[in-house]
């Protein structure tokens, strides 16, 4: 079959890889209907971290079961299913807590599982899923194919989203903040009018981002960063700051931005994978009594939840799609969402 | 008047002092019933922080209304009145978000008002208390004498342990390890236990400090720190750790022992004042998703929920209070906490 891999900074390339197949009886075969690119493959395209020798990559798919193995209980040929971003089990006691990212027997796409055999990742045509019943969740029929896009972004962003907002502690009649328009920030927009947050200030210096984040739910729009982004923001809610705050780029100006942005007494929710020194001032939180939550975020745990509201229709994530690109021209995506001419880019294998 | 001053490292004397009096329309003037010495009142005494020059201290007490200014609304003279650590006005945005700590109008004891005139502090006979309808909570009428204990505690331990466990998100069923058994430490679990705890590890080394934790309703004691502490405390509470971790000393090391307590998903509440080098290590937090909050504790936004309880006779904290001595005897008080003879100390002008 046809699977993206990364040979190194700025090197995408579409090539020929074994043909997946069911090797424990708890796998299923998936045909992947669609993937997208993330926000953190950037990291090793832009060479932030290190690639060592080709590497499977893409960790967001949706597709069509095709075979499954012996003791697969949930699943059958033919469902219709969406993979969080992290394989898990969903039965030991972190997934019962929620917490599908620390899983017990957790495993991540293109990596291995906990019988060291190769996983393959999100970008290609098809994937050997381990743990199915725990990882995959199934659609109620065969989705209608506009509502494909929306089903993917329950493998990561809207989920990632939705998990900042609920670490920020977003509630009815919350004022909010979200800093970062990338996809995940955008879904956090989205999540936190969902919520039932009063009022949304989306920061982002981008026109379509910013149009999007208005579709999205946002009250209010500063473009500016920094400190006079941090008092734009102030003086929209209230002269004191947001109730909570959706930190959604990991980066230390993102994160001390995020910081100033909420009110004494505030929430962070940060979701953005933690770069460079970013270590967080306890001083200025303990005196501002803000708290700080949120982490790899557990996608799995909100699925059904999410699920159930884009299947009636009322949660269109998708439209953070605004490029789509056969699989062969993954490089390209790759290159778009790069030189941000594209927010989130979709690829059909 | 007779009130404390510290001169310098383990340099307290009790000294004259010019007899306050009402400067102010909003002024109440407070005969003080009872003060003590918080464990941050040893940072200055052990040098950790610089004093600079003679300086008035402590800012825990409870006392008598003697005289109030023509503005004060809620306070007679003869009310018995219970003071919190921070000055507030208990009606700017702050305050009304329950974030008394962050008053726009703020002062501390042994400070200066918004006016720029002195406050004094807690360790004397008497005390101008400035936004006095804001900063005071009188109790329904003058109390027995054997409450006065527990009362006191209301100024800061109790309230700031409650700040803490509430932080850490301590509710009905919740596992919760402490770390810290000073006084604050030892009201923390008092609060866990209060707000429905089913599990509550007391991490303390000292036998007296146990058996108050036991009395407190401590369902176990772990004596080892670090990462034995750690892994006696995951042993306990289900193999994975525990839900909410109360972080009260401040430390780098107690804060790190805090995050490791906690479970993936957990929280840790802290409001031990930071000291060294304690900020928090984000990468951890994000791969756990371990969410930490609290701060400087708005113990005024509490009090009246406190003091109910207190007032019915439910909740004894003032049994921290192991050590009594005449104010006159400052200065045995400081060196019998720095030496960890006595947990909290109780002085009666």
């Amino acid at each position: 079959m046809r699977a993206t891999l990364i040979h190194g900074p700025r090197d995408i390339r579409v090539e020929d890889v074994p043909d997946p197949k069911i090797l424990r009886p708890t796998d299923a075969l998936v045909r992947v209907t669609a993937a997208c690119v993330c926000g953190s493959d950037l990291w090793p395209y832009r060479g932030v971290t290190k690639t060592s020798g080709p590497s499977r990559i893409g960790h967001e798919f949706v597709g069509v079961v095709e075979d499954v193995g012996d003791e697969v209980g949930t699943l059958r040929p033919g469902d219709f299913v969406i993979a969080p971003f992290a394989l898990s089990d969903n039965t030991c006691r972190h997934c019962r807590n929620g917490v599908h990212t620390s899983c017990e027997h957790g495993a991540w796409w293109g990596g291995e599982d906990e019988h060291d055999l190769p996983i393959d990742a999100g970008q290609g045509e098809a994937v050997r899923v381990p743990m199915a019943d725990g990882t995959l969740v199934a659609t109620p029929e065969p989705p209608d194919p506009a509502m494909v896009p929306s089903l993917l972004t329950l493998s990561d962003v809207m989920g990632t989203g939705h998990h900042a907002a609920r670490s920020a502690g977003v509630v009815a009649g919350s004022t909010v903040a979200v800093v970062g328009d990338g996809a995940v920030g955008l879904c956090g927009v989205l999540a936190a009018r969902r919520l039932g947050a009063e009022r949304v200030v989306a920061m982002s210096r981008h026109a379509d981002r910013q149009a999007l984040a208005r579709e999205f739910g946002a009250t209010d729009v500063v473009a500016e960063r920094g400190e006079e982004g941090v008092a734009q923001v102030q003086d929209l809610l209230g002269g004191i700051g947001a109730d909570a705050v959706l930190e959604c780029v990991g980066t230390k100006e993102s994160m001390d931005q995020a910081i100033d942005t909420a009110r004494p007494g505030g929430r962070v929710g940060y979701v953005g994978v933690p770069s460079g020194g970013a270590e967080l001032p306890i001083r200025t939180l303990f005196a501002k009594n803000v708290a700080v939550g949120g982490g790899v975020a557990p996608v799995r745990a909100y699925l059904e939840e999410l699920l159930a509201e884009v299947w009636a229709g009322s949660l269109d994530a998708g439209r953070v799609f605004d490029l789509e690109l056969p699989l062969e021209q993954a490089a390209d995506a790759y290159a778009a969402m790069d030189e941000r001419r594209s927010i989130k880019t979709l690829l059909r294998p």
